[in-house]
């Protein structure tokens, strides 16, 4: 039986986990922002395995058994970063966390995530954030039943964002 | 006159920026974690300027015309940090944005806004993130007005976190 490997992404991976975003892009109301990937696909090796990485990555990959069909091996990905809060210092924050439709129901998204949380641990992190859309209803009783609280819900934390004309109004640019 | 510069924080400014931390805690609905402050104030130095600092932080200063009495010096600051997204590249959040009570009105938290707009923008991010509670409309109301989405009411976001023991039991320590 094939066997789920969860790992730090190397740099030879940025074809794959680029071909994750793209589906990841696919599934949200944004998706008309795909015009955008592009250039990540250009930034996403720099940004990722330089020195000072702005992000980092893991990926589940499929290990088959001896004698069993090879599909595509990197099935997921899930991409965080450290944030910082004045309260309780160096947190976590996991942007993205996908796994491929035909791959679902096995616990590779747990396992995603469970593995952010023993790494953001192990780096003397005591918060791991993370945002989902309210009608991701699925994702929604994962992270709860993971243990999460949803900080909207609880708090009345609202996210705002500023970007393109607004933000470079903003900046006087 | 006073007039009021907006500067990016030096070392020697921590003392000052924690007695605003403590200030922003004690506004907020989480202020007993305030006893999480106390080790904060040793890694605040650490984290901040070091080599590869976890958070970059703008203070707001007043500089007293001559013969005028001098308060407080530091009345404000924007502590933020860069993010990334698998769309857009390095953005920037900020994390924490505060004026004292009695300077505000005058603007400060405006500048303090639009001067990390600035440094985003120089950094080649096209996105400014930030998080407000529901409550509070004043501040709502003033990011609006500089030009942010609510993206929890426009595209239903919604910040989940896992801490404390369910963090713990989820990385399995």
């Amino acid at each position: 039986m094939a066997f789920v490997q969860i790992r730090a992404a190397k740099e030879g991976d940025c074809g794959d986990i680029l071909r994750l975003i793209r589906l990841l892009a696919g599934h949200t109301p944004r998706s008309s922002l795909c015009v955008f990937i592009p250039p990540i696909s250009v930034a996403l090796r720099a940004d990722g395995f330089g020195e000072n990485p702005f992000y980092h990555c893991l990926v589940a990959e499929i290990l088959p058994a001896p004698g069993e069909r090879q599909g595509p091996s990197i099935v997921g990905y899930g991409l965080y970063y450290f944030i910082y809060s004045t309260w309780k210092g160096r947190n976590v924050y996991l942007e993205d966390v996908y796994v491929m439709p035909e791959y679902r129901g096995q616990g590779i998204g747990s396992k995603i995530i469970k593995k952010v949380a023993e790494v953001a641990l192990d780096q003397g992190c005591s918060q791991f954030r993370l945002a989902v859309l309210e009608w991701n209803k699925r994702a929604i009783d994962l992270y709860k039943a993971l243990g999460a609280q949803d900080l909207t819900q609880v708090e009345g934390w609202h996210a705002f964002c500023f970007e393109g004309e607004a933000m470079r109004k903003l900046g006087g640019k």
